[in-house]
């Protein structure tokens, strides 16, 4: 029995009918060649064979006298959270975003561990997929890129137990070899998420105070009225349309060379180029430019343990026409900020988890009176590891992150850069965005457009 | 744009998160001979082209100035509404009660009109299944067989047009083809639903008055301390488990000619048979019967509409060992039943809606101190037509309902009787109930006994 924190009992009481606050992963697999045709019955049957997890996925809730606990489960049931489905052939990977959508709207019970594991068989091309989830007063986003790593290899002959059954030794290990440097910082950093919600008006104070200098020494950068009003931030049905794709980390990574940029300034920029488009499309883009906030790993020195999370506003400049003006205005927004975060202590850039994961609480901090916003949407970037991966003897051939919307923040873009592969996930309302899977083809613009800057300045 | 009635707005309000408030129906369906390989795909695309439907599924909920109303939903998209699935091989009727739990187990958006249906593909024997649900503030059980009915022909190669895009004309004469005279009268009478609200009162004082004269006449009947308390009248889970099964209705027939009960009272000992069963093997039964909550058409004389809808309080004996004296407590409390409904105004039995689906709602009403329950749970048969029936030119193989369960009243038993199969569809809490399919072979049992019964007699 463990007396809830206070960041994870705000994810419970946040949580609404239109508002499931569950994180999770879309992962896209590919069988041995030679597996069996009840292949993926017996992975199942295997998974489901892991019928004793460890805590926190033994952990149900149980409020006593007004205090919330986790308490151990004691009619842990395995069939209640490993589940075997199927996509109607063809299996076209549209009919497999549906399905995530759909189950990424639906809540978790909460008079079970709050967890689940989909495997999803019919995937086209011989594929198969898993989609699992878990809430978020449970595992935050980082977390949970550690739970999915942690059940993987770069050995395909390495079967290795789920998440939910490594043993806590094992898990450390396991993680540092399979994590590259800079994930190994974020992990050691989310064992402090768990007391980063102290830090969230020391956070906001550092926002405001961000925004105030921005004004005043770059006006173009963080625009003193803060984020434009846009369609982005309006309130939220309980149906969601999830969109994903693989991009290729060489070919953006080769244009951040010639261009300056970093990975991540060129994954800002496709994102920028998506939103204009999409927005445009919608009639609905804002003469003032969007601002993302952009968790991110801000190296102080060469140390390779020397990490640390920062949440920058990021000017995508989307109201700048002529794309190497757009990406200007990134790269110096991004540079801006980690000059701040250079300056700032580590206590004061923690509050990460919070001003991740509940967008409203942290606009309500940093803008008392409500109204304006300190920014349109969350775009977050986690980096795994560069070797081939494999799960339970498939090739993994995506990882595909799915995050949290919120009233007030209808589009989150999240990916993961791992192999060779930049994995976007993008999640919407499905009321409020429509067609979202749109912003797919934009983002792959977008990285056509940072190519062909690339080729002229070469 | 309609204001929503006072009962309408009362279903939305008693939903919560752990309480869903739509009804459904599983239906299985047997696919044409010379289905190509593409059948259901095409099934689906057909569905779909009927996106223009007709009130009341192209209204959604829209709330103004304190009240609600129902709205014609400007951007209706039909892919939100028709959901085509799959099961994994080989398909087993368990994996698709599964699906059908968790299916039940979620929520509707309440964004979008409030219905669902999805085709299922992939059912063992080559067979497909169907599960749509409607929010019981659009439909009530009844409306939602007829809505099921609207669609389906007794002629396999009659292709009608789904629920929802079947002109208001038409439906009155389909549904007088098709139903047969016990449910015309109960589909008018659901015309009268939607004002039962106001009589719950009525009705409330009658089961008070019921309860009176059965503790001072026929003690055995209806204890004066009503329904005894039972793991049954717990709170419940968001989770779900769903059992169907089809029985033989000429088996139950037979056995209730020589035993001088109808189909309604052979269903209502299997019921009993199965509960005592159930209960047993937990170590939960109690002491004094379980009393069953039965809607039921209680006909004042021969002519063919002239059948009234009736709530009664059936005694099942469920403390009885002897399986005689079993069916005879409750025939004799189905009769006295009968007998003071017979005496009733039509007027006074209604609030049938209200008591079936809000039982916590109208227990309060027949023990304003709360405490005492007025039954353990709700039993409810409704007939269908003797007639073999085809949808889309699929045999018609099942069509099991799936009501709802809400705090308090973790099982509902409802079923369908038509041509020569009585449907039964058990819908209980996940996790109040443990292993509630053991209650599909109890039925089976119960009906073994039955007709070992009639034997013994003949």
């Amino acid at each position: 029995m463990k007396r809830l924190t206070a960041l994870d009992l705000g994810f419970i009481y946040l949580e609404k009918r239109n508002q499931p606050l569950h994180v999770a992963y879309l992962n896209l697999l590919t069988p041995p060649a030679d597996a069996p045709d009840d292949f993926v019955q017996k992975l199942v049957e295997r998974l489901r064979s892991y019928a004793a997890p460890l805590p926190p996925f033994n952990q149900r809730l149980e409020s006593s006298l007004g205090a919330a606990y986790w308490v151990e489960d004691p009619e842990f049931d395995i069939e209640q959270h490993v589940i075997h489905l199927s996509l109607p052939r063809p299996g076209r990977i549209r009919d497999l975003l549906s399905m995530v959508s759909r189950m990424h709207a639906s809540h978790l019970d909460r008079a079970y561990p709050l967890w689940r594991t989909y495997i999803i068989e019919g995937v086209e091309g011989g594929r198969i997929a898993t989609y699992s989830k878990v809430h978020h007063a449970v595992a935050d986003g980082i977390a949970g890129t550690r739970l999915t790593l942690r059940s993987m290899s770069g050995d395909p002959h390495d079967i290795l137990p789920p998440p939910w059954a490594v043993p806590p030794q094992g898990r450390r290990e396991r993680q540092a070899n399979l994590l590259t440097a800079p994930v190994t910082g974020v992990a050691r950093l989310a064992s402090r998420f768990r007391h980063a919600f102290d830090s969230v008006p020391t956070v906001a104070r550092e926002l405001r105070q961000s925004m105030r200098e921005a004004k005043q020494k770059h006006p173009d950068f963080v625009s003193g009225n803060a984020a434009p009003p846009s369609i982005l931030n309006r309130g939220i049905s309980a149906s969601r349309r999830y969109a994903a794709q693989s991009y290729s980390l060489p070919r953006a990574k080769a244009a951040g060379k010639v261009l300056g940029g970093t990975v991540n300034d060129m994954v800002l920029a496709m994102c920028s180029h998506a939103l204009r488009r999409y927005l445009s499309d919608l009639n609905a883009l804002p003469d003032k430019p969007l601002i993302a906030g952009v968790p991110m790993s801000t190296r102080r020195d060469r140390s390779e343990t020397g990490n640390q999370i920062g949440f920058m506003l990021v000017n995508l400049g989307t109201h700048l026409d002529d794309p190497l003006e757009r990406l200007n205005c990134i790269v110096a927004s991004v540079e801006h900020n980690k000059q701040r975060f250079i300056k700032m202590k580590a206590g004061e850039i923690l509050g990460y988890g919070a001003t991740l994961m509940a967008p409203g609480l942290l606009n309500m901090l940093t803008n008392p009176k409500g109204g304006r916003l300190a920014f349109n949407l969350v775009i977050s970037h986690v980096p795994g590891p560069r070797s081939n991966l494999y799960w339970m003897g498939c090739r993994v051939d995506g990882m595909y992150p799915v995050s949290v919307v919120v009233d007030g923040m209808a589009l989150n873009i999240s990916l993961t850069s791992l192999e060779d592969r930049i994995d976007f996930g993008v999640i919407a309302c499905r009321r409020t965005l429509p067609h979202v899977q749109r912003v797919l083809d934009y983002l792959g613009e977008g990285l056509d457009e940072l190519e062909a800057l690339a080729a002229r300045s070469t």
